[in-house]
């Protein structure tokens, strides 16, 4: 059986990520997994364990640390974020592709240790309707949009870093090819390594 | 508007190429541009030029390379066989992406002078099945399929040169996979450096 693929997505805060992996999983349930975060920060109401987050205390994300549990983790704004490990490579082994959404540090930290893994840059198609998406939200004062928009050019610096760079104009359309991608690095030689020696093998007994 | 893909096609002779070619192109004859190869050998019975090949004479083939308008040419048994440039360039910036269905070793010149083009490698599931294909044509003598085979497990030495490997086991299948596989090009970060330039852009105005 073939590992499963690593795909790692990141983008502008009201690219529609989350819309988008809903919409994959419900979809192709039975070839994603998506891999759950840990973080110390508090869980916002509605939020439960083990499905937006595992919540954890300092000690426990240190010790994870330690045993190097995780994949990659940084520090936010006082609270540790970080991939727990296992899960990842379970699921891996058992031919399922894996989705990491998570931050771009991260994800340029998860690059250096699986060099295979495929990094997905999410972008509403233009600055414009970023801003429309984050004002529509209708929760977030004038300044808070703005620090979005200001991050989000600081974060556009980093677009080059990724493999693909999927525009989310419409989700049904971007889900689409978001799937197509993952799918068609399947057949990458990387991931073919065994069968390339098996059909050589037998091209020799002629 | 995007510039076309240039999508590189080798493999296996007795791999099935051509019948994906012409799935490919039956489906999605609109996004899709076969490039023809201009040849000194003459035709065979039933092949048309332009068709098939361009055929021309040796004194216009090398007259072709003074001028350098091959992508890449290479001799075989010898005649010469080359991918004429202006068609391949034109099809490109009207947005079609280009097959060229070469050789391993023009395929490799082509990926030194274009990076960016595809190198797809097409083959059968099995060797095995691979040699019934051979005999299932009916056409060829013990010693010809012996030769093709033997050639076969040279070529596959350079397998890992490509990008991705398609087994060709149900043509639909395969034909689907190619597709998917060169549209998702189109997504690569290097093919949307204007784009992230101009998202780069909208969003300092913040």
């Amino acid at each position: 059986m073939k590992k499963g693929i690593l795909a790692v997505v990141s983008g502008f805060s009201g690219a529609g990520k989350g819309s988008l992996m809903r919409e994959l999983l419900q979809r192709h349930g039975e070839q994603y997994a998506l891999s759950i975060s840990a973080t110390t920060r508090p869980p916002r109401e509605g939020e439960e364990h083990g499905r937006e987050y595992f919540f954890v205390s300092k000690e426990e994300f240190e010790r994870m640390i330690e045993e190097e549990a995780l994949i990659e983790y940084a520090c936010y704004v006082g609270n540790y974020y970080g991939t727990p490990k296992e899960y990842v490579l379970e699921q891996m082994e058992a031919g399922r592709d894996v989705i990491l959404e998570i931050e771009i540090q991260g994800a340029l930290k998860v690059k250096e240790r699986f060099p295979d893994a495929l990094l997905l840059f999410v972008t509403p198609p233009s600055a414009g309707e970023l801003e429309k998406r984050l004002r529509g939200r209708g929760t977030e004062t004038d300044e808070v949009i703005l620090c979005r928009l200001k991050r989000a050019a600081e974060e556009a610096e980093f677009m080059e870093d990724y493999d693909y760079i999927l525009v989310n104009d419409n989700l049904e359309v971007c889900a689409s090819e978001m799937h197509a991608l993952i799918q068609s690095q399947h057949l990458r030689t990387g991931s073919s390594q065994e069968w390339i020696a098996r059909i050589r093998e037998e091209l020799c007994r002629f």
